[in-house]
């Protein structure tokens, strides 16, 4: 078995509350209420976790969910060894065991065995059956189960199913307020006030663009980027072209009004 | 093989009785007659199998089927040893050995291969051909089959044959009356009864928006959630927008017409 | 190998010959015809089978056919064992090894090389080419391979090739005739010839539905069920409402149809 | 390796010679032309491969393709042994060492790797490379190649690329001339001369409706079929129902007319 | 490692150079740049190759691609020994090794992971990752790989990704001239000039009605078969039916033009 | 573990800066800010990574992504030995280990879940989670991912998601000026000054044909293809025939008007 130690989040994430969603948060762990996040790209939703980890002093296991992801890949496997056959646990598995807070990051993505398995683990049973080993797990007290959904993605094709989703509380995410976000750019690259708050009045403008044009606006993260350009020294425009608007799309118009937007801050 | 001890339901389940379901489960067991129980997400039809479980006194082996589930899921595989293969039962067949009841819960998301492995367990033969290991196994006298089913969910292309269909009584559930939706909310969260009751005809208010812009209800389940939270000293608003309305659906329409239904009765 | 005493059908199963079709079985497997028997479902072709074989006195295997299985559940395969690998004969193989019955059931849900597999066991070469084995194995002289086909269900996907249905004899199933169906009822259940008209007569309405809302009609199966509930005490509206309306059909017209019809005759 | 005789055809195949099929086949085989036999279900191409290779005192080997046999059913595969891995020949494998005739029945219901696995072995080289193995096969001097084909059936899915038919020279199957066909059917059935004229006329009836209502008419196998019924004393309608209409169709229009032809000639 | 001299071409085989097509492919082996040969089945492309690594004097490994064939076929994989795991290079990788000539025939064929694998093999890197092994070869300095691509099959579905296409020098391939192919024909079947020049001019006909009822003109390699056959003493008329009419098409009016098309010459 | 010798770039590759690319690139790298290099076919983007990585003196690992990579294929799986199961590092694994930049070229022809696997070694975490082997990696301080992406491909079908393009800075890459590219074609292959403009200056004439009947103009690759067999004697026009016009399309009249361009030039 592994230890949680090594799941433990070190040191405090930054992340910054802004409407009491951590007390949301710890009302539900201390009901061990599975939760769903969501919002869109980059928000800050895996951060958010990590943060609450960290002051429950829980482990944490982030698990990337992904179309060709099978039950086994979060269960676990029986692996070939030289007397035979050993069990290996999955990362829920290991959740499950250790007391952990298990994060399945996009969860949607996963096949439809990966999202039933979560099942007994979310409702009154809190039980993980490992049907190929005969084992009925019984999760550990202090085990909680969070998933992420970014709703601006999900097709028709790839919804959860409502016996799914009426596992979970939810709680909505979005980014940051200009203020805020300006304070965390700064903060994590190096850069002055202002052109922190030059660069999310770019973002700004880069979100009113979705279903416009742009699939997502412009991420936290990539302000970020652009932030560690500029303090490496190179010229803002050319390291927001390579940071904000290169990344982001290949329609030359919207090419273009990223780049305006850009110049209107920086030139 | 395993014992059927680890498989009983220790303690009796909280469960209410409506119109006689259980004398009628009675009655379909004293002849072993495969059961189907249809009815929406998170209405009881589990609690109610544990329920009867615990009632027979017989043990209880769950399976949440999934459309990758294989047949081999269910009866079982051969597993490499260091002297060579094992055969190592699989929930389907150790219920039918120790007797148990087996519940194959939404069986309409498994894979056809896994409905038609129940064919033979479900007629006058009460058998199970482990073709891969030579063996045909004959089902304890105690042994039942249970499925579920959620009719409002079935497409074209996910449905039972009729040549399975025919193989099961059945069994409709719904949401308890309101006066007992209100007992049980209160039971299980600690809340006072008017609290509760509300929360009810929040519900109540859901489930009329079936098919017209919500895919199910709020379930009986989720109301519990919010009464953990108002229970944990949650505002009871954030506590139902995080446990009624945010994990129900995305639509903002929707999510303003169950917003303002919940502040009707909180504030 | 297997012994055929185990797979011989004990007991004279309880089958009623309505049209000759025990002297036509006899006349095909005199001359080891294939036989293909084609009828709705639970209609008695299963039994029939098991009938044939008690009759004649050879050995039956029974193989409930899914759209997952390949040829080598049919056919055998090689198993890892401590001195490497074990061929062990599938279901087929051995039916053909030891002169019994082999009764494919529902052969169009098979997979393609399912179908083709018996091809060389069904014109004049009676051979199974076990080609992973390298062996071609000789039918012995009292194999006989039989098939069933549900005409209603098959779609443009899922038929026969003409190049499979031209090596077989063939004989049509349907419902028995109401006097001969409510004898079997009351044999298999118990209640008064009365009550199990009633319920031959309510079977006969839901038929006349068939195409018209319904896949299929009430099957002579759910009428055993049906009255068994009956037998077990259960009041007859109830019996009926859970054995041959819910299990059935999802659609409201159609049951409250089905439950007119069965107030028509116990109310 | 395989021994040649096990392969070899023991007795001569009943087989009549119809348009000199036979001195064409004997020329392209002086050649080891690789051969594609072109018809209709049933009509004798399989007996004709047999007469043939028993002709010519060739071993053969017959596999039945379908769509889901993968190149290495043909060629041959690993199989794990105690001592590691040991190599086993597919029958093409076999055919193309010990020179044997090899029948791929049905060829283009195979994979396209089973088909284009073939190419070596059908021009200039003559070889069949055993990638997995690291061999280069030469063929046998005496080993030939044969494929039958099934015009009727050939979707556009399914079809046989250029660059594999121009591989082979091709011969034209049909059913046999009725005073041939009545012979046929007069010396394998036992019946009268009349009565198999009788079964024969009926089957050319039921050929004209190809295309027209039926995907095949009545091949010769179902005459002999009705032939055997009635040489075991059924009544000639009885067994012409049972093995010429019941087996072929299911559509109500198509059986009458069936029915109706064969009441012109045997009532 | 396996040795360069089994891949040896031993004798020269019979190929007419028609437009200098040999002097470019030289020139091309000089840099070792990497070819792809187009053009019809059955015009030569196989034999040309053969052609010039016998002229080059380099070994030949050919690879019929096809639409099951994975990157391992190609590059290897590793087989299960009795010390375990033992790898076993694929063709590409042998060719690489020995520093042969590897022919991919109708590399459309493959899955695109088997296209992608040759990239580093046909760019200034000249290598070959062998992920699976941790091995990353460096090609033997007289490597050089060629593919074939028939431009007439292409589909939407299979045609190569512009960055495989850009990595080629390529050669386009046609039938030969009418005297040329005529030499050819008599040369490889001993019949006289006269003969084979008819079959030429047959061929011609039939070339024409490319894309207009057929999907390809008859090839030389059928050609060759006429003439064998009638140098094996058949009927011309017969032979034609047999080799260059029956195995092209189904089409009855397409088969009446070439029959015609074949008596215009030998009636 | 592998060494880091053996994927340092041995000699400076031949890399012109056009626009400032390696500062930016620097700077990202000085932050190991993830990298995406966009551009068309051929047009330089591997090179670039290769002249960066021996600059900044680090190790590289370039995969050539495909439709059917796994995971796996990328972070490693385990072998069977003759101890049982041992652990292969994947060459993203092995990058992650040594501090190599790891090149994933072509990074939307791999399936999601290979997409999924880079995102926590993309964000402030850096670390690759081995589910299958229970470690949690963190990356090699110097570690750095790059991927290309070329947009002219990109279907509906395949497309990087937003929360993937999102984790990483981008640039643009095109052909070279055309002095620039004419120095390089003459410098790789030997040709005079002359010859090489002739050759940028057809290719210039099919790169305006892009979306007019070409999917890509004819890349830098190619133009050295042709400047090798001029190089070697063949007279240009043949030259520029074998590998500017044919490799590029089978479009008869985007043939012609190639052909015309090339005459243009050399005639």
């Amino acid at each position: 078995m592994q230890s949680a130690e090594e799941y433990r989040v070190a040191a405090e994430p930054y992340y910054r509350v802004t409407d009491g969603e951590d007390a949301l948060y710890e009302a539900a762990y201390a009901r061990r209420m599975p939760m769903m996040l969501k919002g869109p790209t980059g928000c800050g939703k895996s951060r958010f976790v990590e943060y609450m980890a960290w002051k429950l002093n829980r482990p944490l296991i982030t698990v990337a969910c992904n179309e060709d992801m099978t039950a086994s890949d979060l269960v676990g496997r029986f692996l070939l060894d030289k007397d035979g056959t050993r069990w290996q646990d999955g990362p829920l598995t290991t959740a499950a065991r250790i007391g952990a807070i298990c994060y399945l990051d996009e969860i949607v993505e996963a096949r439809q065995d990966t999202t039933v398995v979560i099942h007994p683990l979310t409702d009154h049973r809190r039980q993980l059956p490992l049907d190929k080993k005969g084992e009925l797990l019984e999760a550990h007290p202090d085990f909680q189960l969070v998933i992420s959904y970014n709703p601006g993605y999900q097709s028709l094709m790839k919804d959860l199913k409502q016996s799914t989703k009426q596992r979970f509380g939810a709680l909505d995410f979005d980014y940051p307020e200009a203020a805020l976000e300006a304070e965390i750019v700064a903060r994590e690259t190096g850069v002055d006030d202002e052109t922190a708050m030059k660069l999310v009045q770019i973002a700004g403008r880069s979100r009113n663009l979705k279903g416009h044009g742009l699939d997502e606006g412009i991420s936290t993260r990539l302000l970020v980027y652009a932030g560690q350009m500029i303090a490496e020294g190179v010229d803002p425009v050319a390291a927001c072209r390579m940071t904000l608007v290169t990344p982001l799309t290949d329609d030359p118009d919207m090419r273009q009004t990223l780049q305006a937007a850009v110049e209107t801050f920086f030139v």
